[in-house]
């Protein structure tokens, strides 16, 4: 079983090139390959694969207008706790990067289906990949929000996951790293689902943030997380739509460009090693058998077709 | 740049093969590598390098006696922070495991040149591997050890590197698991180079534990660890040498035999994957530049010979 380890702003994936959709997927086996000690270790898995081939890529057309034709290719993004995602900036953007490195795809602007609908992904032969994330939405607010004793009136943001966005403009960034963000504390009543937050102090450029991801805690980079600053900075500081941002997160920096319409996210999206997975270690993970040692994988009959 | 991904009960560990120790592994590549998120991310590099061609391995075989014959490798590792280490209980026996599996070497008993001196290692052609850690240190004790508010009387042993044994006998694996592992705390003068502590409970085949590393944190497994817990707990219990403990990380289960002159350390070794790293990714990071995309790395001047 091949694999790609890539990653944007030290967000990192598995990629899967599984065209055909033969690859039977999982829960157990996304668990085992994002582990980190006993797996490939990474934040989570993409599977590419053809959107004509994935029952979940008709959904993902009925979205796109008159771009349905041009989106080839299914994202088929994975948490690392094996659950489903419906997108991911970071992910996506080293998913189109993984297209265009293969030759599945030609540099420029890609269409690519993702459970939430169709995403266009502008790719550059070399350097920083952008993806259209679609419009943000600024609910009723501020929201009390506790973060390392502190009380802050966040703004709230959705970007199809819900934002609280925290500034700390007393801060420089130097401050910013030594907040304990282990535990933010909202009200339920506000976010029933739950809300990543992400605290934020002016930076040289931009601003500078950190985030606590739902579910997760702290991570390095969090795509809609820095679009959900970007607008509530820009909203906040009355310099938009049209605004760009740079954002800069403990994994490096991104760039947020904010039109009427949509949101742009910029960044590096890096393919960092290939491999080959050993088919005693994908035994023991309840994955797919191959034939023979070093022989074809083949699919069971769950996730065949 | 070729590398195989391994661990051992969760302790990981990026294998380099060098035979001729050509690669220039500089501490910046090695942070590289190891980085989760951005790199192949590990707790360390095995790098695989003939004795003879390694500068350290002369050394090695001062102390081998009749053995450094048979000590054709030498294992160089390092630690993820780019640091030297002398030994590891669990990279080693992921090392041998690797020589084992590539056919550098035949199953059975080998010996192997580390910065420690030499180790004989156990390599059956499939399952667990065993490594002599040579004869333990029992110190005066007790020691005052506070850990998660609670304050134990803890048993120093010394496996070349420092530990503090504390016994935790009110408490079962599940209790362990809740306890707050992040600050422990001890007397400075005790161990002035810092230790490693462990928390100990009866479990049904033996003993489980949790692991606090100097200079780390907790981590998944500690080979030198569960060697320190298992003399201890066979002293408190008067039950050896000789004596055979099972004891249970949160990274899996090692096995501890603990004879006269040594102690010996069972557990699984397991390679995950092989893996190219990508030349840019390497430009990147500092590493070898290669000659041409895809071409044969060229070692620098510093790292040659």
């Amino acid at each position: 079983m091949r694999f790609v380890k890539g990653h944007g702003t030290g967000n990192d994936f598995v990629i899967l090139p599984d065209a055909d959709g033969e690859l039977d997927l999982s829960p157990a086996l996304v668990r085992a390959l994002c582990h980190r000690g006993t797996g490939i270790g990474a934040d989570g898995v993409l599977r590419v694969v053809l959107t004509a081939a994935e029952p979940a890529g008709a959904a993902a057309l009925t979205a796109g207008g008159g771009e349905r034709a041009a989106a080839r290719w299914f994202m088929d993004y994975r948490n690392a706790d094996g659950s489903i995602a419906e997108m991911c900036g970071n992910g996506i953007r080293v998913f189109a990067r993984y297209l265009v490195d293969a030759g599945y795809a030609a540099p420029g602007r890609l269409v690519i289906a993702t459970r939430a609908g169709l995403r266009a992904v502008e790719v550059p032969a070399d350097g920083d990949v952008t993806v259209e994330m679609g419009p943000p939405e600024l609910a009723a607010g501020p929201v009390p929000v506790t973060v390392a004793g502190r009380e802050f009136a966040a703004v709230p943001v959705s970007m199809g996951n819900p934002h609280a966005v925290c500034f700390a403009d007393d801060l420089d960034p130097a401050g910013l790293a030594r907040l304990d963000l282990r535990a933010p504390a909202y009200p339920a009543a506000a976010f029933p689902e739950g809300v990543n937050v992400e605290v934020v102090v002016p930076a040289p450029d931009g601003v500078a943030m950190r985030v606590f991801e739902r579910g997760v805690g702290e991570t390095a980079s969090c795509g809609t997380g820095a679009c959900a600053v970007a607008v509530a900075w820009a909203t906040r500081n009355d310099v938009g739509p049209p605004a760009r941002v740079a954002v800069d997160l403990p994994g490096g920096r991104l760039t947020v460009g904010w039109r009427e319409s949509t949101v742009l996210l910029s960044g590096p999206a890096v393919l960092v090693s290939d491999g080959v997975l050993r088919p005693d270690w994908l035994r023991a993970a309840g994955g797919p058998v191959p034939v023979a040692p070093g022989g074809e994988r083949r699919p069971s009959a769950v996730g065949a077709g």
